[in-house]
């Protein structure tokens, strides 16, 4: 039975453990993977304390505090929890856990395009994210499916390596944005804007060899080659299997007050897969230590602990006063 | 004419300036000083991406990041603000700055005794951080007016420094603490408990001689040759001057929502100066950069620069749409 259950090791949700552990919770993170959105933010520059760091080292070295915090990480995904003496969490993996607090932290992953040999090639050509994987396909042919700005932030980093972009999108244009920074993509020269066309099936034997694309006036189907799709069509929570247990917005995201409180009691979020607004590496940091501060309040008030004084920059650790030695800690 | 002014350098106001400079405000931090409470972190554990940090260090990390975007920093206490076509903030030194939008985040400042002789002795032997100043007071005897677990911190630490120091409080006891850990203070044989007796007056010339101890009980005054005098009441935020521009809650902290507006338009405030729970510096980091992302949608309103979608990692600075470049950037 661990105290509290962390879903998720993007900065949120390690900041959530780290706080949690300092408090003496017995804490487990449970993730797909480590560092979440940190991991494609080539550089950070607004994160205070680093003039200049890249997402991946900032999550490295988090994940390295908590580590250091004796905090338990386990890549598992959970797909499944319910509500009976504290909590029981199941993941994809098969296992179970058992806890009195959950904090979700797990952030938003990729819009995928449903279409068959997705899921086959991911990760064999299949990408969703131009800024981490563009750098692999070098003079290749590549497809993009992107929407809006992702969708040309996307096209922008892709026309500076590769040989040939098909940039497919639905609509007449790529979405609302500036005709400028299109008209900017163009002029490189090696992106080929597609209006009106959609890819209906990704092909290929081990790795991604071409894509059928259909378009949508005249319902003709042609088969493209290409080394690689990218497909950046935005983010979304993945919190379909939390529908009915907590309260999510429109979006998908799930609600919280300041304390970071959802509407379940024993369940905290923080970070992207929350309704906050502005989604940003600190912010996220922020609701983190929000969210552990309050699941430490939960289940103190469960186990009998004092509870924390909000107003207190030093938390004492309650074996200390317990123990009779005098040790505050910031 | 400012776009933004942040008062207070923290780490709520330095991120808030860090984060609006970013968005190209034009952006003036006003402060009584650097680094606010993080001065006084002997060392930070819990702040995401430092094992451990003194809080001087990462103050100052974050003040050349702060710099290195541009912003001008000014030492001076802002003590009045008006709204007038936009708003305009006097300080004690006698300047005056008009600015489109307001971000306060100064913290908190400790709580004064109010007797004669304090403030004209103050930082020459009156001190309100215990943690910082116990090691000049090496071998000395001291007085310390401290209540409930602040004081009884401070008690602890200087227990370690100083030849004796007179704990002075009016209650029987310090406050609503463990009586173990006051014991553990008692132990040192160094620390002399005044139960019922409060400071009526600083003596000294040039520097601090003496206190006037006046008991509770009897009514006597007694005088005790000190050479440093510790306050450790506490913090409060320093708002009376907002009094009827903001709503306050009763503890005068000002009240934000989760997008860290205050209940006037253009007004924001970040940070241990606001009602959020949980005061700790990555906390109030994020919520400095909510602050400053909220700030940039008043005064891109104002001025007809488009609203930041909220989902946006990648934040478009808006010249450069304007200039046709594409260049996005965390």
């Amino acid at each position: 039975m661990y105290d509290v259950i962390v879903v998720g090791a993007g900065i949120a949700g390690m900041t959530s453990a780290l706080y949690a552990a300092r408090l003496e919770l017995k804490t487990l993170i449970l993730s797909r993977d480590i560092g979440g959105q940190l991991m494609m933010a080539p550089e950070i520059q607004n994160y205070p304390g680093f003039i200049s760091i890249r997402g991946s080292d900032l999550a490295l070295r988090v994940m390295k505090q908590v580590e250091g915090m004796g905090v338990e990480i386990r890549i598992e995904e959970v797909v499944n929890v319910k509500e009976e003496k504290g909590f029981i969490v199941y993941t994809a993996e098969g296992s179970q856990y058992e806890t009195l607090a959950l904090i979700f932290a797990f952030g938003k992953t990729p819009i995928e395009l449903n279409v068959p040999g997705e899921k086959r090639l991911k990760g064999k050509g299949v990408s969703y994210c131009a800024i981490c994987d563009a750098p692999l396909y070098k003079d290749k042919i590549v497809a993009l499916v992107g929407l809006g700005e992702v969708g040309l932030h996307a096209a922008s980093v892709l026309s500076e390596v590769v040989r040939k972009c098909y940039w497919i999108f639905p609509g007449p244009t790529p979405g609302a944005i500036s005709p400028n920074v299109v008209k900017y993509v163009k002029e490189k020269g090696n992106v080929v804007l597609m209006p009106r066309t959609q890819v209906v099936e990704i092909k290929g034997d081990g790795k991604v060899s071409s894509i059928l694309v259909k378009s949508l006036e005249s319902g003709e189907v042609r088969e493209i080659e290409v080394a690689g799709v990218f497909v950046e069509m935005g983010y979304k929570p993945k919190t379909d299997f939390l529908r009915g247990f907590v309260d999510l917005n429109e979006k998908g995201e799930i609600i919280v007050n300041s304390l970071c409180e959802t509407s379940r009691k024993g369940v905290f979020a923080a970070g992207d897969v929350t309704n906050i607004p502005y989604k940003q590496a600190v912010i996220s940091a922020g609701q983190g230590a929000i969210a552990a501060l309050s699941a430490y309040n939960y289940v103190a008030q469960i186990k009998g602990y004092s509870r924390i004084d909000r107003d207190w920059k030093h938390l004492r650790v309650r074996h200390e006063e317990e123990g009779g030695g005098l040790f505050l800690r910031i």
